[in-house]
């Protein structure tokens, strides 16, 4: 299987890693607008080679879009003009968008719109590592507007990168994850701009700051230009959740205010059942 | 050395086991209200024996005090009633309340006020694991207010358990902890509240909850019976820093509502820099 991973960052350089060791791809083409990511990604032995897009297209079996979703929705319909029988996959944070912006194309059948939910807080092609999808969800979107054939190469390449397979619509993908993944970056960003604003009059402040600091505001590092798009397209998710969010501080907030420690006390122990839903996994 | 640690949980039992190992304590003594963290602790082998805490601290040359902090200020006084030359620290999370509590005391002077920053979110006597200190930070509150012989064999304690020492007073101390530990923990229960009200209606969710959201909402296993306490005791601080942390979150929701996605793109950025504060780590 030739396949062609277009934005070699932390997904796809990670993808290209596994795809590789696994057997599964005889060769990787990487393509991507940024000359020195393709130069670091040969450097990496990531890809075996770069190519222009419609060239790799040509000699691809698999073409996987690992690009920002805001440029999934541009580049996506395009390569879906390009190809004869080939298999196309996004890997975006998003669904909702990328689906609609190729809804009525003769070629949909061969696109296959997934998300593995896998990532770190960096990015780009030094980011990329192996066995970063192992055992991991990954979720496929839409699987009536895929063809059949289609479906079974994408869901052996998820086999191959030992991943687990979750369908959803994508509307309720883009809430899910609004959930389980873009508030915690929201949270994460915050938390951090809280604190260095703080830290502006106190620059002792981090000389303190332990395991438990480092481990909410790990994912403020990520990048803005994966995840401006991502909230971009999933606004009205992220709106919905983000108030709830609020809310529940504000009524921590309250509590505080009136000194009512012992529905503080019940708040935490219903927080503390998030223990047995991250054991299960 | 002749060392007591008064509650055997996380804290105590991650020092017994450090103190031991480093030759530092020749002896461990358990105190412990709860005679089933006591069993455990000596099936552990975390204590070398337990005793009653008259009897312990008689035959004691230090005594650790790590119980809940509004434990502390009950049991500090009682503590400091019953020595002669013995030195006492207590270990919590909060300063100001516990200084304040012994501060006319005659035995003040043989009393050290201190926080290892180290922990992890489990808690009781199972939770104790060897290394927990290394390298971490451990602050010193008020030391002015020490002889100058327990500061001397307190440091030497924290050198035994590979801590670096910073000076503070027990009200910088609280300000600082507010915004490097306090406000995590808020953010990360109410996180978890968020997610786990969601989850009531659609069972899957945390199918899809990747690396990113476990780390964010970690915290939120942590046991109310320690942070009630501290949100008690830190209340004015800790309402400071949710008030400005909401707002931060407001702002996100007022740019996320008028698609201002530039200004959210500079917020990110911003946020971004706390990589290089972590680094320094």
């Amino acid at each position: 299987m030739i396949v062609t991973v277009v934005g070699i960052g932390l997904i796809g350089g990670s993808m290209a890693i596994s795809l590789k060791e696994s057997d599964w791809a005889s060769k990787v083409i990487g393509v991507d607008k940024n000359q020195s990511n393709l130069d670091k990604a040969i450097r990496r032995r990531l890809i075996d080679e770069y190519l222009p897009i419609e060239e790799a297209i040509k000699q691809s079996d698999l073409i996987i879009l690992s690009i920002p979703v805001d440029s999934i929705t541009k580049v996506l319909p395009l390569v879906l003009n390009q190809i004869t029988d080939q298999i196309v996959i996004d890997v975006g944070s998003t669904k909702s968008q990328v689906v609609d912006c190729i809804k009525a194309h003769p070629k949909r059948g061969n696109f296959v719109a997934t998300h593995p939910m896998a990532g770190t807080e960096f990015s780009g092609p030094e980011a990329a590592i192996p066995n970063l999808f192992d055992h991991k969800c990954t979720v496929i979107c839409d699987k009536e507007d895929s063809s059949e054939s289609a479906l079974t190469i994408v869901k052996e390449m998820y086999k191959a990168l030992k991943m687990n397979i979750v369908y959803l619509n994508s509307k309720e993908h883009d809430i899910h994850t609004a959930y389980v993944s873009h508030i915690s970056h929201i949270s994460s960003f915050a938390l951090a701009l809280t604190v260095l604003e703080k830290e502006k009059d106190e620059s002792r402040i981090f000389e303190l700051a332990s395991g438990g600091f480092s481990s909410t505001v790990r994912l403020a590092k990520s990048s803005p230009a994966m995840w401006i798009p991502i909230f971009e397209q999933n606004r009205d998710n992220v709106l919905d959740v983000l108030d709830e969010h609020i809310s529940v501080l504000s009524k921590f907030r309250s509590l505080l205010i009136k000194k009512d420690f012992d529905s503080f006390n019940e708040m935490i122990e219903e927080a503390n059942s998030i223990q047995k839903v991250l054991q299960k996994k």
